[in-house]
């Protein structure tokens, strides 16, 4: 009989552990052990004693918890944070956007994308989804600095710095496809980029490639009246029922924004199994509207939460999102009883991980992948602490965060990141701002 | 002839000096000397070279500007945190605010203040208007803790744990202006609470008291549709009117919220000069609807920003306030140009200065008092850095502080507080949460 104790790869405790499982338990002087990326086991610390580990995370007054998960961003555009705002969209497109998008290199996607990775894990969150243009630099950089990513390559009717027309993105995806496949972390998803910048036969092919692949897809769908308007006139029908007549909607696609639905839109996504990732920040910033999110949770729609990018927010930091969703829907509705703390922290937990479709991710439970993150609770806006969902979606700013870890690896500790070189992103951020300056003219 | 070069107590330097000057001069590589708490000079770094100075504080690559003004809070309520959120007014005040009220001491007081004081300085914010009971206890707090207040006792027509009847309330008023008169960071201001609590007489005895003796006049007015059909349904006109029949308004006078206002009640608020303060996230949390922000600041009204207390925002960040602000009125109107961000900074700090009727805070100048704060630019969500405003408004969480100023004394720098003894305040915050609990039974 073996008598040598279990072991682990690493031992956390803290005051407070919030399991996401459930029962939404919350445990106090807990404890969770991991164990090749895995969590082995979560409970009261005194049932740890016996436990041998390799290293041992003594947290202290902390909340230990699922990381969270941004279901919808552009993290390469992160170089463009503050460029210009304030703007209506064409202005914003034509004078600032569009200059810089024709210099694009994979250099300054992958950086922008490390300065939102490192964004991301200092606040909280440890897994995202991504579309952009030569999502091949993102996956490469995620890789290596050990976030999560599902990521989608932007399909578009026209070309891209990535491929010369639609048919070459999807060879591009299928490609991609392949070189991940199996990856625990970084997994592909088939991004058409929207309604408005395809047409029905890519459409139609995404689908088709997602079925043959079996990759979630993932589009831009009904973020303001006018996409509305535009494809009412085009096709006859809102873009929730075009894309159903296409055989977009399944229980492997979501959608991001759904700000612009009927009660028919609905029915119709609730009825196929369509996620909807709400974009808040983005979408008041650029006045789109509101989506009509308590309606979808009451139809038992999976609704996950997405910064957007940070050219339209202007920041990839998910405790703003959960405050200002929270906030949002209380005022826009003139009820404050509407998308209490739990149900928003829900959001940025379980409903994002439905919408991404990767199981196990969004709570900590033994078997769960070890992506979980830990928050000072001495932190003064913390304090003092009678329910800690509250504090989270109204009080936590997300600088609180002391630990950020994804399958087992600390990412951020204690002002420090580990995965990346940080001081010479800094470095290299100044040269992408210098010549952003010049490309813009 | 005198060839000692001139000296300062303390010089200090950044990478970037915002100034909110009237040119809302951003510096490059800059520096500010400070003399008796006085700020002396500022200017391009080189300048400094030969100012001899008692203690020099190189930031490096950090923004320094002038410390946020809230400009209406009740910080003593931050012990009530997250005590209980997403309920209607009535549930949350009747089940959990009045029963813990009732036992309200001044060491509670005293303590909760302390713990909004830390969370205001570690964010940023130097100054706060301040109304709740016994606020004698607030005031004795601020001046110990260093940071600087315009403080009212919170005036009822029924008896509250702080008098017995209003006449002592404004007994009580004038004994803390004598006490406090001439003081150079703690200022007495005439605050009765509300049109709804109190009478026609009292409030014109707030208006004689304040004319009196010079001091401003501070009241929650217009916050929401109920108070306007209360006061309508006993008065025959709606608040603003009736305030302004009681001679209420006037150029020394700031109303908190300023909702529900027609057009006809901002041309009288802008006639009179009365100052407005806009609190966003109270607004959404409690669902009290959209102030017409951008209709007071097209009349020239001085519009302040407010973080409201604890118990209905959850926090005393202005920075997550200048975000929700900015925000919240681009998707109300469905404009993405309204509110831009110098705009929302403005409220914060210039606005904000001129509801307190103080003149001097809110800008970075000769003469003016040395209240500053500086944020670390190197922090990811800062990154990279176009446009100072934009990135403050839009990106910034507060949590970049790296240094609060307050008439030249560091009150908070590099996750120490100097003002207080914070872990002390982390012990009497566990017993004080443990008293809550068992009054709320």
């Amino acid at each position: 009989m073996d008598k040598t104790p279990p072991a682990c790869d690493t031992l956390i405790s803290a005051s407070r552990l919030l399991t996401q499982n459930r029962d939404r338990a919350v445990l106090e002087d807990a404890a969770l052990s991991v164990s090749r990326g895995v969590i082995q086991a979560v409970g009261p610390r005194a049932d740890f004693a016996s436990i041998r580990a390799e290293r041992t995370l003594r947290l202290g007054d902390a909340l230990l918890m699922p990381g969270l998960v941004n279901a919808h961003t552009h993290s390469s555009m992160t170089f463009l944070r503050g460029l210009a705002d304030d703007l209506p969209l064409m202005d914003w497109l034509r004078g600032h956007v569009f200059p810089v998008d024709r210099g694009l290199t994979e250099e300054i996607i992958s950086l922008g994308c490390l300065l939102g990775c490192a964004e991301m894990t200092r606040t909280g969150t440890t897994t995202f989804a991504d579309m952009y243009l030569r999502e091949d630099a993102v996956m490469e950089t995620v890789d290596r600095c050990g976030m999560r990513v599902l990521a989608g390559e932007g399909i578009f009717a026209f070309p891209s710095p990535a491929y010369p027309d639609p048919a070459a993105a999807l060879d591009l995806v299928r490609g991609q496809a392949a070189r991940w496949k199996g990856h625990s972390r970084v997994r592909v998803c088939v991004m058409p980029h929207s309604i408005y910048t395809t047409t029905p036969a890519i459409l139609a092919s995404c689908r088709d490639l997602a079925g043959e692949l079996d990759l979630p897809l993932h589009i831009h769908l009904a973020e303001t009246p006018e996409e509305t308007a535009n494809c009412l006139a085009a096709t006859g029908q809102r873009p929730v029922a075009y894309c159903h007549s296409l055989g977009l909607l399944g229980k492997d696609t979501a959608i991001a924004h759904g700000v612009d639905l009927t009660e028919e839109d609905m029915d119709l996504l609730a009825k196929a199994g369509v996620a909807v990732v709400h974009n808040p920040r983005s979408n008041m910033k650029l006045a789109s509207g509101v989506a009509p999110a308590p309606d979808l949770l009451a139809r038992g729609v999976s609704l996950g939460l997405g910064t957007d990018g940070a050219a339209s927010n202007n920041s990839l930091n998910l405790f703003a999102e959960m405050s200002a969703c929270a906030l949002l829907h209380k005022i826009s509705r003139k009820n404050p009883t509407l998308m209490p703390a739990q149900t928003v922290l829900d959001m940025a937990t379980l409903g994002s991980a439905a919408a991404l479709g990767w199981t196990g991710l969004g709570r900590l439970a033994p078997g769960c992948p070890a992506d979980l993150i830990a928050l000072d609770l001495s932190s003064p806006n913390l304090q003092p602490l009678y329910n800690p969902a509250s504090q989270l979606v109204y009080a936590a700013s997300g600088f609180e965060v002391i630990l950020s870890m994804v399958e087992g690896r600390i990412l951020y500790q204690n002002g420090r990141f580990t995965g990346l070189d940080y001081p010479l992103l800094l470095r290299e951020m100044e040269k992408i701002m210098a010549w952003v300056l010049r490309a813009r003219g």
